[in-house]
C-alpha cells in the first residue's frame, strides 16, 4: 500500500458512506457542508471488492459535480459496516457484504486516485460527523447510538474516539441487558438490540394484534402485518392509539435501561441518539428519559443531555471526511 | 489551595489508601515498591474531616519509618472511595463517610506535609497501580473490576486512565444486567453488583440451605446463615459440596455476563479481576470463562485475557502513588 500524505491545502474533501444498499459519496468543505454528492445502489447481494469499484464511481461523480479534480483535495475518507484493521485498511469482515474477509478497502481507492485514503467502521465516522459539525459540538464526552435492525455505538471520551484493543469499543447492541432474554441474532440473548430495537418494536405490535387488541395499526397496512415499521408506530401513536403508545413505552423502557448503562459505563456529557426512529420525537424520548431519570445513578445522570442526532443521513458522508480532516487540521 | 509542584528528584511517594474501615498509607519507590507503611482504623462512623487528621497521623507514621521526611518524597497521593471533584481536590460525597459531602481532601494533607498532594476515586487509583505495576503491565486496553459488597470499575483506554465527564467512568455496579431483576442497594433493580457481588453470593447459599439441600455449609458455619462469607463457599466448592459448587456456577454466570458486557462497550485486552473473591481460583473463574466464550462477540472475546489482579491489597497504596509518578516521569 502506498503511503500518501494527506493535502493540507486542498478546499475539500471526499467522504464516503460504504452501505449495504447505497453507495454515497460527498464532496465536505472543512466546515462539514457537503457541497456536491453522488449515490449509487451498492452491487445487489455483492461482494466488498465489487462494491469498492462503484466506491470509485461515485467519487469520480461528486468529484465532477463539484467540479474539483482528484489532485485539489486532501483525501478521502470511507465508512463502511463491519469490523476492520483500519491502520492497514483492510476489512476483517462484514455483515453486509458477502466475500468482505480480510478485504483491502484503501489501496484500490488510494491507488486510482492518488490521494491520502482512510477508513474506519461507519458507526464510528458517524459520531465522528456528529460530534465535529452535529449534535457533539462543544463536548469532550459524548456517546452515540444508532437506532435500526440493530444498534451500533460509538464514544468520544476526553475529545478522543475510542477504538479499542481491535477496534471494537462500544459494542453497544449486544450488551446483555436481560441475562435469560429473547435470543439475538448473534447467537446470543437478551442483547439489548433485541429487546429495543426495529425488530422487537415491530412484533411487540404484531403480537398486541395478534391478541386481538384493538388499534388503528393493523388498518394502517391493510391487515399485512409484516409491513408494520416503526413509523407506522410512531404515527398510531401520536394519533392517540393506545397499543401502539404501549408498544413505545415497552420499547422506551427497554431503549432508556441501556441508555442508563451507557450513562453509566462512559459517563457522558450527551447520548446522541441516530437512525431513523430517532426522528420520532416526544413519543419516543419521553419514555427514554423517565427511565433514565428513575433508574441512572444520580452523579452522570443529573448532568446528561439525550438528544437527537443533528445530521441525519449526512453523518456517514460528514464523519468520513472528518477522518482526512483530522490529519490537515486542528478540529473541534 | 496552594499549588504545589511535586518534587521530581524524590526518591519516594507516600501513596495513601483510605478506606472506610483502615487508612493505610506506604512510602513507595519509583517502581512501585512499598518500602514502609503505616496503618490505622478509620474513626468508627467518622466523618471524613476526622478521618483526614487520621490520614496526616498514617503518613507521618510511614515517613518515619522509612526514615524519611517530608521534603524528601515527590508527593502524596491518595485514594478515596466515593464521588471527587479531584482537579478541586474535593470528595462530592463518599458512601463511606458520614459528612463526607464537598468536604476538602488535598487542602489539609498539602499544608501538613507541603508537598504536592492528588487525589482519586479507590477503584481508580487501584487501576492506575494494577496498570502500571501489576497484572496490566504491557497493555494499552485496561478494564479492572473490584469485587466486594459492591463491584467498581476502572478503564485505561488506549493508555489513558478514563474520567468521563464527571469522574463517573465505569460505574460498572449499576450496570443493569436484569431489566426487572432484584432490587439493589442504589434504589434500582437488575443491577450487576445486585446479583453478582457478595451479599448476592452468599444469599443464594442461605437459599438453598433453607429449601433443605443437603450442604456443608451450613456445618461450617454451625448453621448461623448470617456468618456465610465467600470464602466458606469456595472452601466447600474447592471439597466438591455440590450447593457450594451451583452457588459458585450460578454467580460465575452473573460475573460473565457483566464480564461479556464490559469486554463488548471497552473492547479491552485484559479483565482484571480484584478483591478478596478474585483469589477463588479456577471455581470461580471456569464458570466465567465458559459464559465469556459463548456469549461475547468473537472479535473482541477472542483475544480478551480475563485475569486475577496480582497486587492484592497493596493496589490502593500503590495506585495512589502512581497519582503522584504520572507527574514526575513517562510511566509505562
Amino acid at each position: 500500500m502506498t503511503e500518501l500524505a494527506p493535502a493540507s491545502n486542498g478546499k475539500y474533501i471526499v467522504g464516503v458512506d460504504v452501505g449495504g444498499t447505497n453507495v454515497r459519496a460527498g464532496l465536505v468543505d472543512r466546515e462539514g457542508r457537503i457541497v456536491a454528492e453522488a449515490r449509487r445502489p451498492a452491487v445487489a447481494q455483492g461482494g466488498l471488492r465489487a462494491t469498492l469499484r462503484v466506491v470509485n464511481e461515485v467519487i469520480h461523480e461528486a468529484l465532477e459535480g463539484g467540479g474539483s479534480a482528484p489532485g485539489e483535495i486532501c483525501g478521502i475518507g470511507l465508512g463502511i459496516p463491519g469490523w476492520h484493521n483500519s491502520a492497514r485498511g483492510i476489512c476483517l469482515f462484514s455483515p453486509n457484504f458477502t466475500d468482505s474477509r480480510n478485504v483491502p478497502v484503501v489501496a484500490p481507492v488510494a491507488e486510482e486516485f492518488q490521494v491520502a485514503t482512510y477508513m474506519l467502521n461507519d458507526v464510528k465516522t458517524a459520531t465522528l460527523g456528529e460530534y465535529y459539525f452535529g449534535a457533539g459540538r462543544g463536548y469532550r464526552h459524548v456517546v452515540m447510538i444508532t437506532l435500526g435492525t440493530g444498534i451500533g455505538g460509538g464514544v468520544i471520551a476526553n475529545g478522543e474516539l475510542q477504538l479499542g484493543a481491535s477496534e471494537g469499543f462500544a459494542e453497544v447492541g449486544h450488551m446483555i441487558v436481560e441475562t435469560d432474554g429473547p435470543p439475538c441474532t448473534c447467537g446470543g440473548r437478551g442483547c439489548w438490540e433485541a429487546l429495543a430495537a426495529r425488530g422487537a418494536m415491530v412484533n411487540r405490535a404484531i403480537r398486541a394484534i395478534q391478541t386481538g387488541r384493538r388499534t388503528a395499526l393493523a388498518d394502517s397496512v391493510g391487515y399485512r402485518l409484516g409491513s408494520i415499521t416503526p413509523i407506522h408506530i410512531v404515527q398510531a401513536a401520536e394519533a392517540g392509539d393506545e397499543v401502539a403508545r404501549e408498544v413505545l413505552e415497552e420499547t422506551g423502557k427497554y431503549l432508556g435501561v441501556g441508555i442508563v448503562n451507557l450513562i453509566q459505563l462512559y459517563n457522558p456529557e450527551v447520548v446522541i441518539v441516530g437512525g431513523g426512529i430517532a426522528q420520532a420525537g416526544r413519543v419516543l424520548f419521553d419514555p427514554i428519559q423517565r427511565v433514565v431519570w428513575s433508574r441512572a445513578h444520580m452523579v452522570p445522570a443529573s448532568t446528561v443531555k439525550i438528544v437527537p442526532a443533528e445530521l441525519g443521513d449526512d453523518a456517514g458522508v460528514i464523519g468520513a471526511s472528518v477522518l482526512v480532516l483530522q490529519h490537515v487540521q486542528e478540529v473541534a
